[in-house]
């Protein structure tokens, strides 16, 4: 993968939100705090190292943009060719954003309402093609009928359930073939979709390759299920960070969908599917008080800049929301974010380490537990890349806003 | 309280956000979903029952504005003169906007990082009374430094711990006459101010007014401490939402604080602060899933729409991501959104409850857990009137934005 000129790749600059990268550099100690931090250094080693994996298996990255909701960090993601990379989204905001960014091949996966089918309409006769998700008849039959009322296919994918995770038809189910014919009638049948969500909690590669297989097991089963129908299935999509990590066979898939990989976070990193040095979202607080006989710094970064997320709680070892690192983002041993309020933190050490010296009005920043979530409690990332070296606090090389709402 | 018209209250129609209030009234089943509503008979109702426990107490109530984060949610509570009432605000976004509101008495309730203090400057300058916190000597000296050098008093209080929350310190620690004694010095001496953070764990209404009690004594000791070393304390603050509604007696204290109280959520209906039918926000989401098989119901309201707050799970009983309603805001006995991905929320019955029939595309409404963190998913809220009668979907009268950021 080239690495890009990241001031060429900021295409968004020019409309900057409450912390703008202004004419001159500034620093990661100047913005007021707190404030989210991406690491394009590693963004760009987390990117070309699933990338280089789809490419070895075969199929089609689709990555999912709903961790960063950025079009500057999707553009690191970008083809060879230099082409807007084909993406999946999380609501009709991203992918009228991304529309507007250029991307023209996008996946909207949350099973389609059929209240949200004219936005569906406006970005196809655009040009954009924009992919639906559904499980049911009912919504097979709205989409058919908007479809024909439009005069114009929505290409749309059946999802198919894998590990009972949330929704889909099982690829037994006798109903999909029913909805496949339906969408096939009208024009709009695109493909099959798994996600395998459950291996959010499969702790071990072993358990991931497990879950990855059973995720490529259904997708396909479903896939041949509807051609022995005499439906057409062009697409045949598969992913979750865990499983597209784990995955070694991907024969039948067309392409693979994953979207925390970007940043990864306390809880990927807390399975094994990363380490905690590719973390490339924090988010920077200020040192405002002490309660040395408590045991406690406080900082400025609560969960609004959090978010309520907790995830590695339920792993084995919790990291309250969060790690700690110094402005250069080195770990400071020990030291956890283990309460929140709203805008108050909470840092406490492990036992058997002793609490930092940290005076009023140091610079940390913070590691999360789930990028996804703290990513949407910001508005924006200034930008650091740690592999250029300096002196001081580092620098922040652009300011990268956020699509937000549905 | 006279009852507001609520378009002549609504101070921001001109900027409205992503679903605007248009010309035409819009209903429930129009803005696409999820979106946050806002039922201001409920928040005049909440509103009006504090206001008259501050009138019975004696005291000047200080609505804390972090929750709503709406100048329209303020313009409600004003003080019967129709002046802006006094505020307390978590961030300097808040103050900034409240001051660009009119609002000219502001509290900064969170421990003043040095680095912030141009700011406050700033907002001093502009004539707004801003009040900071503090308790530290090094946060005084900070503060005091910066009051010499503007040649302005910046109007400091100082944090009073009464039960170990969070900041704060003990009444009796021997370093609060030397703080007070630095401010004083400056001119900036303006108060103290305890906040009982640990009554929202307060399941009864006996420890709920002894969590009172205690917060008015730490606050008052201090207080008093402060005047035996010749300091002059004007303000004694308290407050927070459950020990607010439990205060029997606030002797020696010149105002309260609370904020959760506006829209309450199921954390404080969970408490008996409120009832479940006082709840003022709810997030409206629609259907587009059914797995009957797994005894689920599939909406497109996840935890972005809800926040992955789950403060009720700590209580007796366990509400999950919250509870269910009807578009007219009607409870589905036992039906609760038990489990939720970033764009989905997983609706389940109670044991012994059957699952209610729901077609694709219905629309309801989710009470939450914690009314701060679900409302600050949102960027503005569509207002109902639920005093009012109709038939169909509840109309939406106004749509109010939020403040966002820091």
């Amino acid at each position: 993968m080239k690495r890009p000129d990241i001031l060429t790749v900021n295409t968004t600059a020019a409309t900057p939100g409450p912390h703008p990268a202004t004419a001159r550099t500034l620093t990661l100690a100047e913005p007021d705090t707190p404030f989210a931090v991406v690491d394009v250094h590693r963004v760009l080693r987390n990117a070309e190292r699933l990338a280089r994996r789809a490419e070895r298996l075969g199929v089609v990255l689709r990555p999912h943009v709903k961790t960063a909701k950025s079009l500057d960090v999707a553009a690191l993601l970008r083809d060879p060719s230099g082409a807007p990379c084909p993406v999946t989204v999380s609501t009709l905001a991203e992918a009228e954003a991304f529309a507007d960014g250029g991307h023209t091949d996008l996946t909207y996966a949350v099973g389609i309402a059929p209240h949200k089918l004219p936005r569906v309409l406006a970005l196809l006769r655009r040009g954009v093609r924009l992919r639906v998700l559904l499980d049911s008849g009912a919504q097979a039959e709205a989409v058919a009928e908007a479809a024909r009322g439009a005069g114009l296919a929505i290409p749309t994918q059946i999802e198919i359930d894998c590990d009972g995770h949330r929704g889909g038809l099982r690829p037994e189910d006798p109903a999909l073939t029913d909805i496949g014919r339906v969408l096939h009638e009208a024009g709009c049948l695109d493909g099959v979709l798994a996600h395998a969500g459950e291996s959010y909690f499969a702790t071990t590669p072993e358990a991931r390759r497990r879950a990855a297989e059973q995720e490529r097991d259904a997708a396909v089963t479903a896939a041949e299920r509807l051609r022995a129908a005499g439906l057409p299935v062009p697409v045949v999509s598969v992913g979750s960070t865990p499983t597209a990590h784990a995955a070694e066979d991907l024969g039948g898939v067309t392409e693979l969908r994953a979207g925390n990989y970007v940043f990864f976070d306390l809880v990927m990193a807390g399975l094994g599917v990363c380490r905690v040095d590719d973390l490339a979202l924090s988010v920077v607080v200020t040192v405002i008080g002490h309660r040395p006989e408590l045991g406690r710094i406080l900082t400025d970064g609560g969960w609004m800049a959090m978010s309520r997320d907790r995830g590695t709680a339920r792993q084995a070892q919790d990291q309250g929301y969060g790690l700690v690192t110094d402005l250069d983002g080195r770990l400071l041993p020990g030291l956890v974010m283990t309460d929140a309020s709203q805008e108050h933190g909470i840092l406490t050490a492990r036992e058997g380490t002793d609490l930092p010296e940290l005076p009023l009005g140091t610079r940390l920043r913070i590691l999360p537990n789930h990028a996804c979530a703290t990513a949407a409690q910001h508005r924006g990332y200034h930008v650091v890349d740690s592999s250029r070296t300096g002196t001081g606090a580092p620098e922040a090389v652009a300011y990268w806003p956020r699509v937000t709402g549905w």
